[in-house]
């Protein structure tokens, strides 16, 4: 445009430059100050109740500190509540805590992964650290902080899935459930119930199949370096729960035939 | 660069602006093209494996359908083909789908929310219908789907949070775990039991609180539309708990100075 306002001459060629110059420079700029809108101003204005939260500044020092207070960590806080146990509760989702107040829990404003806060939540009087954040890089970086700075807190921790549990076990964090693990074993005892079990019995099956599960992870866990191998250890510990129960619906059915020859008729 | 360059006479003035139009044009199309992968071409790689895998077409007959192969879906997939039942797998997270083979599982690739794949998954002959994907409006969309053409269905989900819940009781849907719920309640227990509970003490008293959220559930979903008075019947209904316990702290205290008082020196 300008090249071609220049050559009808309504402005000499020097301002037809300088202006694709400003040109270049806005249209070089514009794609710029909106990735800058994107990543600096809307995370502050989506945070900006997060800056008028207080962050914990007052010296705590009750016997558990609570980090994330999510779904995840409202349950383990209110069963402490209505046990009588004082807890600290650290988050640092200002909207969570607004939420979490209007219910009216006390819960701080923080990141319990860094160091002076932690510590202000009275991790050096405190005996236990539960690590409840959903995103499992934070909760590496509590209990790495953790672990190096009050090593006395024994952890407990919601794992995320394998990879994170595997990652927790390497820092040596034994007390860890998997977060979904439990909720969904009571769906699976839901399903055998609709389709005919008693439930005591769909409940037996469950806890057979936990604690099966729970050993194959260990097991899993030592080849948590080689993948094929990890796969045929979950494949062959699964054949072999399989073939066991198979086995032991067979003796059950055997035993009921007999019971049934030995009292013919008794309830028929 | 140019300007200065066309100043000490190395190409002559409009060349300068030809190349600063050049440069103006490809500077304001790297930073669009930067964009064009990030939204067109890196989602197409990413379900590279998508487009290559074929949807469900055989038709199914097994008695329970499972929609969401993922973490939840899995364990109950599991703990069925342990107990020797059929259950026929849907998901459509391809790289889901891909991992779960490499680890034995038979699964289709489908969208549970799509009629024809649900119809030839076996809805129509099946008994029960699984719903453990972890979208919320997708889950919806399945249960919304399955209750108009397969109301014969008896529903099992997995449940986000409490609008969620609400969403699923407003359909009637009564089989429902908060996915998060159990295994919170174990954290719960493992910190009752490091602060020095007995594993069965622990036990009950989570057991206790489990009943008693359940039951506030079921409060607060009759005023689900009024949350000022959800509110006030949560923070009641806690309230109460937190009484009833301290009452039988105090009472179990009171038992055991009696006891002590009966029997001096017993065991001292």
């Amino acid at each position: 445009v300008f090249q071609a306002a220049a050559g009808a001459k309504v402005f000499p060629a020097e301002t037809a430059s300088l202006l694709i110059g400003a040109v270049a420079i806005s249209m070089l700029l514009s794609p710029l100050l909106l990735v800058a809108i994107d990543r600096l101003l809307l995370p502050r204005w989506a945070n900006r109740g997060a800056t008028q939260l207080e962050e914990i500044s007052e010296q705590q020092d009750a016997p558990v500190i609570i980090a994330g207070f999510g779904r995840y960590g409202q349950i383990i806080g209110r069963m402490l509540t209505a046990q009588g146990l004082a807890a600290t509760v650290l988050d640092h989702d200002a909207d969570m805590i607004e939420a979490a107040r209007s219910f009216g829990y006390k819960v701080f404003y923080g990141d319990a992964s860094r160091l002076d806060l932690l510590r202000t939540a009275g991790a050096q009087t405190a005996k236990i650290l539960v690590v409840a954040v959903d995103d499992k890089e934070q909760s590496l970086a509590i209990i790495d902080l953790a672990r190096e700075h009050f090593p006395h807190l024994e952890l407990v921790v919601r794992a995320r899935d394998v990879t994170h549990w595997n990652q927790l076990r390497d820092r040596g964090v034994l007390r860890v459930e998997r977060e979904l693990f439990e909720s969904s074993l009571r769906s699976a005892r839901t399903v055998l119930e609709v389709l005919g079990y008693a439930p005591h019995e769909a409940r037996r099956q469950a806890m057979r199949f936990r604690r099966h599960n729970v050993q194959l992870f260990e097991k899993m866990y030592e080849h948590r370096q080689d993948r094929a191998r990890m796969i045929a250890v979950a494949k062959q510990g699964r054949q072999q729960l399989e073939e066991q129960m198979a086995q032991e619906r067979a003796e059950a059915q055997r035993r009921r035939g007999e019971n049934e020859a030995r009292a013919p008729g008794w309830d028929r």
